[in-house]
Order: structure tokens, then sequence, then C-alpha cells
């Protein structure tokens, strides 16, 4: 409970200033902070505890399916980037280089020494398609090593002009599956088991309901056969790509030579999938459920699920009370609720108040002199701000249905925003409205294919094709764009 | 259970060549390989699954202690590395150095682009000390900030010129705990407590004893006031730094200007702790345990406990036995005992064998159609090859104890050959002796405290000072080299 210099700042409401809002409630619920060192972000121990309350359980949900955890190196040769005749159109770009393997001092100051300068530069891994492969191929030789299911939780690197915590950093901290599979729909299938793995996890533990479905070829991975994906909406309106996955076909296996032999004894490339999380989810979690007094956390991902405050005026009433509250953290902490006593005596009750509802903790439990006598306690849930009595005996059983009924609310709120906020679109004058200025919505239009037109689209109203939704019906008419005849709709919207 | 290639090959034995051993055993485990950048090394899926167990173990242990993990930025101003005199000696050397943020196409070939040099260097962090107080000294305002008690899990680089997997390579993963505290005593304490987590975690979890003391100045933390650390005695009697804990006193607080205003208003210095250890720890593992059949691993650390094989020769005895195996996997797994089944078809009862032996498996499980009949099975611990045969009934009791008995003898085991290879000795030609040629062990001499002695000793044999050992009785006599008067004995070895 280090202290928040941010603690006695004003979060700027949402309707005031959106973007503000935003770093504000990241600021001073003690997420993170940006650093010194240009776009990368300090992730502060209430953050890291959410990644690891994420990591814990999307790691779980992988090795469910299959997968194992590995470790690739951070540097990837400059060479192997442009072996993937796309892929390094996407990420040779805006990296961090690496030339020299030691500084000396020159004249009094510090700098790399030229005597060090690498024979080929080094690339800090903005993504491992390559540097993987280039292991893999010496782990495949015959279809009895198939398929390998491998992932990594680590750092990435991709250099960012414009960054904000979270969504857009130099540095962030991902997961990124690879897998290669003997035959291309074995690919194909993983790819679609990985973005249904990933739609469990943010629909049942973050509470976001997403949309599903395959990118444009415009919108797709560096080096990628389909890139799949799932949009959330936020509550400007705009999407986020909340998690992609990959079908790589067999253009990374080519490139690096990862063959198998087959049980005929042919050789033959692996089809390969990979598929991706990161940090950027906390952002989501951040702007799709955070109100104007600050984070709004779903319970199952909350570090502290309850925070119990013993409230009293007098010294003679603190022990009885103060001994209550420890008393219901050990009852919650029995049932498996996270679970925190809040007894600090250097800060008022109203303090503390603002202290846990900043830090988004879904329920606030009092206990007072009062409630001693009657056998009760209050609860007051984040969410609703809704303040309930019950009774001391009944305890456990609230708290849980509590959870359960916030987890739930916020998933029913964020769709329900969400499908207010989704529009179907005939006419270009509509569309046009719909991302005048600011505004920015879900917007289901058709579109006639061409890439020319979707680039126009987006130069003209800063809307992207977010994804072709999968399951999406037929439905004939003109482009909304080109007017040229279209056979479904898809999904645009602005995006993070 | 992907294939690997090495699994047909033998292992060198110890007694042929301790090193290529080494290597043999970490390959054919499939615990790591190298990869194609200089000095970094692919950890495997079951070498991470051992550093997962070794993660989750001593996480747990941290946060007991109050400690909260975090995240810092991968890259460091080359600037701050100067600012603490020492570490700047210590650090600045061999690293990696960001120069560039984009590549461009050169004459169709790839290179830095030199429009997007960096005004100031970025160094891959060789450590975190002066990034993190960059931000420490943002943090702490008031003693009511204190203390600061941060954890993280990361990638390192020190550019190393000889790497070996594990042991050292450029790229390597490791905790750093870094703390933050009023007063001197505060620190020191802290920095004393760490020591007794790390020693706890290597006995009681790998089964590897260590002694515990303090390094000499010269062996020094670059820029602390104190290191301490805990030294593990390998097969071939050369000793391993297992873990370090360093108290830094105030220097990082005075070169980052890191203060906090006291209860007086006065302000004040903080005092500071760092502490790490590393995937080094599993070459430690490597070294300690295993055998010329290859990895032995501790049953509290294994990733697989006990391997269950069925196996018969006709087809018509293969279901029940299956049976049985699945039947035991559920039995054990219900207890917590991580057990898994082997009916692969395309391996040989004997490749089976072989294929868990290499990989240290701890106990190996076996059920044929006779001790179906016998209601019986049968046992094998890795570490003794005994063979016993067990009543079915019995079977949870059995594995249990026999688990304990192993992660117990291994202990006792390492510490009893450590002893038997710990010497006293008074003359130099002893000392020379102890350390002639490819000779080691673990030798307690007198040192007369002089870094040139020290600096001395170290070029002629070898062999260094490891650590002024805790609760050193005094044993006043002359140095074993200068002759000069001494009052304690410190422990000498050669070391990786």
């Amino acid at each position: 409970m280090a202290a928040n210099k941010g603690s006695e700042q004003q979060i700027t409401p949402r309707a005031v200033d959106y973007a503000r809002w935003y770093q504000d409630v990241v600021s001073q619920a003690g997420l993170a902070e940006t650093s010194d060192v240009r776009g990368c972000m300090v992730i502060r121990p209430y953050g890291f505890a959410l990644w690891e309350n994420i990591q814990r359980v999307m790691d779980g949900m992988f090795k469910e399916t299959g997968v194992e955890n590995a470790y690739f190196p951070l540097f990837i040769p400059m060479s192997y980037l442009s072996r993937e005749a796309e892929h390094v159109e996407g990420f040779a770009k805006e990296c961090a280089v690496v030339t020299h393997h030691r500084l000396k001092a020159v004249d009094g100051k510090l700098a790399p020494d030229p005597e060090s300068l690498l024979e080929e530069p080094l690339v800090v891994r903005p993504t491992s398609e390559t540097i993987i492969n280039a292991t893999f191929a010496k782990w495949v030789q015959s279809h009895r090593d198939l398929p390998l299911l491998i992932n990594q939780w680590c750092n990435v690197v991709r250099w960012e002009m414009r960054t904000r915590l979270f969504l857009r950093t130099t540095e962030f901290l991902w997961q990124e599956g690879h897998t290669a599979h003997a035959t291309p729909d074995e690919a194909q299938e993983r790819a679609l088991l990985m973005l249904r793995v990933y739609r469990r996890f943010v629909e049942e533990w973050m509470a976001i309901p997403v949309i599903t479905g395959v990118k444009t070829a415009s919108e797709r991975f560096a080096g990628a056969v389909n890139t799949y994906t799932m949009e959330a909406m936020m509550q400007d309106k705009r999407a986020l790509q909340a998690g992609t996955s990959h079908n790589l076909g067999d253009n990374f296996a080519r490139a690096f030579g990862t063959q198998y032999q087959s049980e005929g004894g042919k050789l033959t490339y692996v089809h390969q999938t990979s598929w991706g999380v990161s940090t950027r989810l906390i952002g989501a979690l951040v702007m799709a459920h955070g109100d104007d007094r600050g984070l709004v956390l779903p319970p199952n991902l909350a570090p502290v699920q309850a925070v119990i405050l013993p409230l009293f005026r007098k010294e003679q009433e603190a022990a009885a009370v103060r001994e209550k509250a420890q008393e219901f953290r050990q009852r919650l902490a029995a049932r498996g609720t996270a679970a925190k006593v809040d007894d600090r005596d250097t800060l008022s009750a109203g303090a503390r108040f603002f202290w846990w509802e900043k830090r988004g903790v879904p329920l606030r439990i009092e206990i007072g002199p009062r409630d001693l006598k009657e056998n009760q306690f209050v609860l007051v849930r984040r969410d609703t701000g809704e303040k309930s009595f019950h009774p001391q005996a009944a305890l456990e059983e609230t708290v849980a249905r509590a959870l359960e009924e916030m987890q739930r609310g916020l998933f029913d709120r964020a769709r329900a925003f969400r499908d207010a906020n989704t529009v179907r679109v005939e006419t270009w004058s509509d569309f046009a409205d719909a991302f005048r200025d600011e505004n920015s919505a879900f917007v289901m239009a058709r579109w006639c294919g061409d890439p020319m037109v979707e680039a126009q689209i987006k130069e003209e109203t800063k809307a992207t094709i977010r994804c072709v939704p999968f399951d999406n019906p037929r439905d004939d008419g003109p482009c909304v764009k080109s007017g040229r005849p279209a056979s479904e709709r898809v999904l645009f919207s602005k995006a993070y």
C-alpha cells in the first residue's frame, strides 16, 4: 500500500476529456507510469498484480490445449527479418537495433566502443516468428515431431512515436504462441481454437464482450495467410483489438526450411500459427469498465476482491471492530476470496473509501460499533455504488453472490453499451456522420472488397475495417463507399 | 514429449570429460540448446517447466516477506550507468548497446537507418539498480512510503565471450529484488533475510547444500557496500555461486537523489538492497545431482515426479494394463503428485526407460499383466536405481514416502560429497596441490585480508575466495600465501 502521489488529485471526467480520464485512472489507480526511457512504461505493483492474474488464468487455458512454455532469444539477427518478404515490410521498420557490445570512456565520456561493432546488427524482437522458425527447423524432422505447440511469455519492442500507457508502448509484455502442424487444416483449426480461448478469457474473466472475425488483407499480420481477431468496444465507442491469432500457412516454413518427413517419406513444409495478447488488455480493462471515480475491476481478475474497513470514532471501540474485520478476512480467505483489511490510521475513512474506489476494488465491507451490536455488516458495490446491510452469519454467501452478480453485471452493461452503439449504415452520408469529428461507433456496412476503397474510407473518416465477423449473414447490396455490389457487411470503427 | 534428436546418443561419462557430460545432459534431457544468436540460449519446454517451478515457489516465498512484483524498462539510458562510480566500472563494459531505432533497405540490403541514430544510446539492462532508482526517486517522498519491497522477473543481457548453457549466457532470465529502507539497519536485515530465503529454497527444494557468507571487496557487486552469497559445490568440486544479496547502502540513492522526509522533516537518503537468482540455478541442479545416465531431479521441483509405464507383450493384455496405469495416474494426481503415463507404442519399453531416466524423473512405476494378477506394482528410484515391489493399495503412501526419501537422500548425498571434499589447508604447497591442473575442492585457509594477495592466489591457482563464511570461528595463524597474520579462515575454490 505504498503511497500514490496522485491520490489527492481529481480524475478528469470522461465527458470532459476521455484521453485525460484514461491517463488519470491509470496513474491514480497505481497501474503504471511513464519512465525516463522514451516510450517505455513502469508497470507498478497493482498493475502487475493484474497482469499476473491474467497470465495465471490464460497460461492454464493454453496448457489445457496441450501448449508448453519455452523461451527464445531476445535478439534477432537482422538478416532473419528479411527472409519472409512481407514480414520484413511489417516489422523491420521501427525497431531497436543493437550495433555494439561494449561501452568505453572516450575523453572521459561513455560511448559505444567502435571496436565492438557487431558484424551483423541485432534487432530486439518485435515478435518472434523468425527466430522461433530457426529453432523449429531443427526440432522438426518427422511427422512424429508434430504438432509443436509452444508459447512464451516475454517482452517485445516496437519503436513507437506516439505512446500511451498499456495501449501503445515501445516495450510491452505479452505472450506469443507458435505452433507447427502437418496439414493446412490442422493449422487453421489451431488458429481458430486459440481465438476461441482468447474470447472465453476476455468475456468470462475480463467481462468484455468481443466480436470475432477475420481481418482484411490490409490489416493482416505481416507474413500471415489469415489473421483472426477479437474486437471490443471502449466507452468512447472506439474499437480495441484485444488479441489476434494468425494462420501463417507455410510462409515462414518456406523461409526457414521447416520441413518434416511424412509417413510416406516425403519432405513437406509445416503449416503454422502464431497468436498473442499483451499488457494492452489492461488498457482494455480500464476503458471498458472504468468510471469517473476511477478503475472498476471485474471480480474474477481483481487482485483484491473485497476490502474490509473497520470504522470507529472512539479508541475504546477499536479493538472489537478490528478483531471482527480480521475474522471476516479469514472467513473470506477460507472461501478463496481475496480480501484485505485496511485499518490505516493515517487516512480518514473517506480517504480510504476513495483509495479503494480509484483502484476499482469490487466490494467494500464496512464494520462499525453499531454493526457489531446488530450483528450486521455494510456492503458497497463498486460498479453500482449500491449499499446494503447483511447479517454477519451470511458473510461468505453474500460476498460470493455479490461478486458473481457484479461479474455478470459488468459484462451485461458493456454488451448493452456496445449493442446500443452498433448501427447498420446504408449511405455514405450516414457513414461519414457516424465518424465525424470525435464520433465513433461500431458501424456494420457493406464493402465491395477493394483495398483502395478501404484505404479511402480510412483516409476520409479514420474508420478502419475491424473485421469481417464470423457467421456473417449474406446481405447483398451496394458498397457504402463505392456503390459497387457487395454481399455482406463488415465491422467499421475508429480504433486504438 | 516432442522428439529429442539426442535421444539415441550416449552421455559422456563425468570421469571422461566433465564439461562434455554437462553439455550432453542438458541437451539430451531436453533442457536447452544454443541458438543462432551468439551466446543466447533457447530454453526448451522441459527446461522451462523446471524454471516455472522455481519461479512459482520462490515467488511465493518473496511475497510472504511482503515483496510485490513490478516491471521496469528493458533499456537503460547510457548516462544512468555512469552515475554510480563503481557500478559503471562493473557493468558498462560488456553490454548490448542500442544505437538506432529503424532499419531501412540500402542498395537492396537491410541496414540501420543513419537518420534513426539515437541521441543517447540505450543499454539493454545488465541489472536494473539504475533505472529502478530513477523511479524510486519519484515514489519515495515520506518515511511513510518506506520500506519499498519490489521484485521483477525478467531477462537481462551481459555480453559474454565464452558461454555455457545456463551457467553463463549473454541473455538469461532472473529475478531481481530491489528494496529501499529508512535506516542502514533495516537494509542490512533485508539483505540477510533474502539470503536466508534463497538458502531455504536451494536447500529444501533443490536439495543442494550451500555455504553462506560475505564476499571480499574484489568479488563484491559493483556499487554495493556488502555482497552476501551462497556457494554450492558441484560434482567436479568447483563452487557455483547460486545467488547473491547486496546491501547497497545509500550509494545508488545518492547517485539518483532517492530521499525521504523523516518524521522530523529532514531529507534523508534511503538505504537499499538488491538480490537475484537466475536460470543458472538450473545449471546447478544438473551439476549437483546428475549422473552418467543423465539428469536427476529433486522430487520437490520435478515437472514429472513419477512416470507410469504400462508394459505388455500381447495386445490382449494391453487394455487392462493401460486402464490400471490411468487409474494410478488419477490416484496420484488426487494426492498432488505430478504423474504421467507413457504408453507410446512407437518406443520399446527400454527406450522409454532411458527417455525418462535422462530427464531425471524421480520415480518410475511399471505395471504389467503379472503385476495385475499379484495386485502389485514395480517402483524404481532414479537416484539409487533401487527396484521394489509394492501392493497396489499402498500406491499413494508408497510414492509419497519414496519422493520424500529421495528428496532427503539427494541433499544428504550432496552434503556428504561436499564435506568429503572440504579441506583445511595450512601451507602454500598443500594449497597449490589442491588446485593443481583440474583439481578443485572447498579449501578453508587463512588469508591476511590483502586484495593483492587474493589476486596473486587467483592468478597462480585459479582459486578465488568464494566467501568469508558466516559464524566463522576465530582461528589465528599465518596467511596461507603471504604468511602475514590472519584471524580466520575463508573459503577458497575454483568456481563457475
